[in-house]
């Protein structure tokens, strides 16, 4: 029995966007009117993103100018990732109604069928190969991962565990990172409830330290046994916790309590336990101070060829520090990469627990 | 001859304060009336910092609980960097006239003698040895590396290159980094012009990993002939430049044509052109939206042992993609180490050139 069904529309200007329901007929609808979204020459049928070595760093930084003009904070009636109407403004998702829909991006910094970088560059180019997707988590334009029904939250993770699955069949794909950006606090344009995957044509260089890491020892597995101060929520199999070496005030980490090297290995009752605990920490956070609680979240699973070492297990960085203050990253962060934190985890830990 | 004359000053509360000047009269002033300036139990008398180990990243985090409490954009009269007045508000500073002066950080993350970590944390721990210190520019309030005088900007380099030497002779430093946090867009939370400087009891993250590169090639003296389409602006002997691999939109380094560890191997022509070009960068910045323009600035100068191969160089890190547009860190950076740039570095580095 499928967890959940879908449905492949491919949008006028080329895009894909896939429609995904826990029902037959959730996916079984008609597309609305569509006008062409994108303008002549624009998106993502000729942008040119490239790939450019920083030989000090060791590491790829992407170029993607044509992002310069993406939507920023459009009013609600022209909310891209809400459902059209019948002669209403032609959003993003040219239907009227859906439970999850993913397309890709509009503006994305990496493509599936990328043009050869600029010759003559100093430093090594590549092509920006890869893929670049929107994850809209509900037809509704207010709400959160706490805010979802758990019905939704479970298929918004078998809409993840699928996207992994397509995502890493695509030649040339070592990395795949379902992220999402919450709050103006971390620059985001769209409020919509949505998140996003990038698919990388390499391991970037946080995910090969972290698999080097795993490679030498099952770091999660060694810290769990001591992480009680460090408890924020668990459900069964899963836990959440302030690291206790945490880089922002109010980092939380899920991670199930066996080693899966990704998503795609849990059981059913894992993908559900895992929902939960997900929306449930979204919840504690958006309780502790009262008001929707702004983060980055990402996904770390094993990057390709990592599969038998790595432990998978979900990042929210959190750039505030107190209700009405950020945490800036500057010059010991950004120049040296070394953070410097003004919360202790533990502390933390124990705040997001009476939180709820 | 000295290029500059300094007078160390012990205030109150036992933390070090040193004036520069360029005459011997400058220095010889006498304090004014010092009340002391740190609550009961506050300040870097007794601060515990600690450091964590990161297993999965690779790194020390540093914990300072103590900077919560760290003063946040105190009106003008209040300003703590500016020279204090007889029976006035009691800054930092307790002399009526300065021309630099530099002081222990009241909010230090690294300390000279730290007490030991907590006991019985589930990843290794150390003390938080080190030093932090503030640097104010000028006297003068309102102000910036672009529009000191060059008199002043050249005793400001003298000062720097005075305190790796002194810092780098403090037992278990490894690494010492001036940098400068400008506006509020970085989270500045002090508008008096100043920098800071960091000496860590490590070699931080993305120093190891230059030095690394640098210990392989010659990275720098291999890209010099390459940069014409980068160059920002030039003075005898210095190049600043947009890195054809930036990272960020308006990315800037400024680097000795020939290798130097620091700028403790200039000459006395290097040191003035070292100082008039950072401030001419500065100034484009300025130009560039015509207005102060946000950035982090950090100084990567050899850490301890790698003299021989590493390259001295500042880098600029400016937030801003536009005039009213800033640069996000979200998910692909913070959580994957892969940036995304909407500006080449080519067309970045000709709005610079013409911004002057």
């Amino acid at each position: 029995m499928p967890s959940f069904y879908k449905h492949v529309h491919r949008k006028r200007d080329g895009r894909e966007l896939i429609l995904y329901g826990l029902h037959p007929l959730e996916v079984e609808v008609l597309p609305v009117a569509e006008e062409p979204s994108l303008p002549e020459g624009a998106g993502s049928i000729s942008p040119s993103p490239h790939l450019r070595y920083h030989p000090l760093r060791g590491e790829w930084v992407v170029y993607a100018a044509h992002r310069q003009e993406r939507t920023f904070l459009p009013p609600k009636e022209h909310c891209p990732l809400c459902p059209s109407q019948e002669g209403g403004f032609p959003t993003e998702i040219p239907f009227d109604r859906f439970r999850v829909a993913v397309f890709e991006n509009r503006f994305p910094s990496l493509v599936p069928r990328p043009t050869p970088p600029p010759e003559g560059l100093p430093v090594p180019a590549e092509r920006a190969l890869g893929r670049c997707e929107v994850v809209v988590y509900t037809q509704a334009h207010v709400g959160s991962l706490a805010t979802l029904t758990e019905e939704e939250r479970l298929l918004l993770a078998w809409v993840w565990r699928d996207r992994y699955r397509a995502l890493y069949a695509l030649e040339g794909i070592r990395f795949v990172m379902p992220f999402e950006n919450r709050g103006e606090a971390v620059g985001v344009t769209l409020h919509h409830p949505h998140g996003q995957i990038y698919a990388y044509p390499f391991v970037p260089p946080i995910l090969e330290r972290e698999s080097q890491a795993f490679r030498e020892r099952p770091v999660l597995l060694e810290l769990f046994p001591h992480l009680e101060p460090y408890r924020v929520d668990e459900e069964e199999g899963f836990l959440a916790f302030v690291p206790p070496f945490a880089r922002y005030p109010f980092e939380v980490w899920v991670a199930p309590l066996e080693r899966h090297p990704g998503l795609w290995t849990f059981s059913e009752e894992e993908m559900a336990a895992f929902a939960r605990l997900l929306g449930r920490v979204v919840a504690r956070y958006d309780a502790l101070f009262g008001e929707p609680f702004p983060y980055v979240m990402v996904f770390h699973a094993a990057p390709l060829g990592e599969e038998r070492t790595f432990h998978f297990h979900v990042e929210f960085y959190p750039p505030k520090r107190a209700k009405d203050k950020l945490k800036f990253l500057a010059g010991t962060e950004l120049g040296a990469g070394t953070f410097v934190v003004d919360a202790l985890p533990e502390d933390s830990a124990r705040r997001l627990r009476e939180a709820l």
